[in-house]
């Protein structure tokens, strides 16, 4: 786990940067024009907690999180607060809603991480989780395809993605595993509840023990000749299924 | 319109090839240990066009159209066969099923349109339109990313891509923009029929006179705080809902 700082914007990440104990922020950048009284009791959070801040102007924020809603505040934290299996499960123990995880099973190429991680957290999901050694690092090239994400989405680094699969059954995921040659479509599988999604890698998909590890195994249907589609395209297929099938069914509540 | 060869795969688009009148296709390669009737017919019709046939084994075509179903069979084929709006509209005009087109108003990154032409071909869309003046081009970078897709999907580089939306209108498509702000949500389209999806490139989006020629406009619903979707996984997220919907309007009936 590398240890640079990293920056986090809009008023409920920056809550949780500051909710997550002493010492981990640096320090909070805030719009000196903005008035609400939600990011007033966060500035207050913060000054009592011995936290710098700097009031600056609305440019200096956009140029901080280029292509992110800050709403009017950042915050630089120490360390890029990657989670391991334990933070994983205490995070999705918190959670008040039913889970949306995303899982790269190694994914190599830095501009598809990037993208899965900006895909990811357009969603709305609560995590990506990757395998600790065989996937890209969170190198400059992922941030800035992740158009700031990495910086908003929590990203949990594993030893043994087959075993953390079974973390995210516990923690009420139904894991659903993508696969070229399953049966089952995409379009049948019930993706409305908790869910974690599993990609490959670019070459060679899932592994065979983390495949095993699925509850289900589906494919995008594929109508051409080529066989099969960028893994961040098909990421961002899976994920926006599930997006589709929630909002559909929140709607029939 | 550049003049270099390329190389279709797969026994319809040899086919289509083949029909697309004399001199077209350089020479083609057989898989010598295929004996379907099918490319037995194909092979007779070049042969009495006077094609070279060369039958080499399942490997050499591997190699030749790398990760794309060829079927045993492929062609080298003169020029890369871009399309006008003529072109274009004598194609959609001469397809027995809805069109499915996508339109992409100035992608400038070599590999976001790369992998626009592999989800298009993956999705059995029916061509990808591009601007002649504003586009990337074709580069090795494009075909690599394509995926093989760049020599299977007819792409049409249109000099006014607010007039082809009319010429596509005219084809039976109804054309749906997406743009970030759009109130319309692209789950509540209507995306089984004949249909164009228009895409602007990565920083400003569609312009405004080709937005205006658009007969809807849609946003996926976003519910992160990240601002946009990388476009090639935008154009893949909105061509398998339209994939989704076709299925399924087609299981209903």
């Amino acid at each position: 786990m590398t240890q640079e700082n990293r920056w986090v914007a809009g008023i409920h990440a920056v809550e949780t940067a500051l909710a997550g104990g002493a010492g981990r922020v640096r320090r909070v950048l805030v719009d000196r024009r903005r008035r609400d009284a939600r990011l007033g009791r966060l500035v207050e959070h913060a000054e009592r907690a011995g936290i710098r801040i700097e009031r600056v102007v609305t440019r200096t924020l956009d140029e901080q999180v280029p292509g992110i809603r800050h709403q009017g505040v950042c915050a630089e934290v120490r360390g890029r607060g990657v989670l391991d299996d334990n933070g994983l499960a205490e995070l999705l123990g918190g959670l008040e809603h039913a889970p949306l995880v995303l899982v790269l099973d190694g994914v190599q190429d830095p501009h598809n991480l990037g993208a899965c991680l900006r895909s990811a957290e357009a969603a709305g999901a609560d995590a990506v989780v990757i395998p600790r050694d065989r996937a890209a690092r969170l190198t400059p090239t992922v941030e800035r395809t992740a158009a700031g994400a990495a910086a908003l989405i929590p990203l949990a680094a594993v030893t043994n993605v087959a075993r953390t699969l079974e973390t995210l059954k516990e923690s009420g995921c139904w894991v659903v595993g993508t696969a070229g040659g399953a049966e089952g479509s995409l379009y049948e599988a019930d993706l409305a509840g908790g869910l974690a999604l599993v990609l490959g890698g670019e070459e060679k998909g899932i592994r065979p023990r983390v495949r095993s590890a699925c509850d289900l195994l589906v494919s995008i249907p594929l109508a051409g000749r080529v066989e099969s589609l960028n893994v961040s395209v098909a990421a961002g297929i899976c994920l926006f299924e599930a997006v589709r099938q929630r909002r559909a069914a929140r709607q029939a509540d």
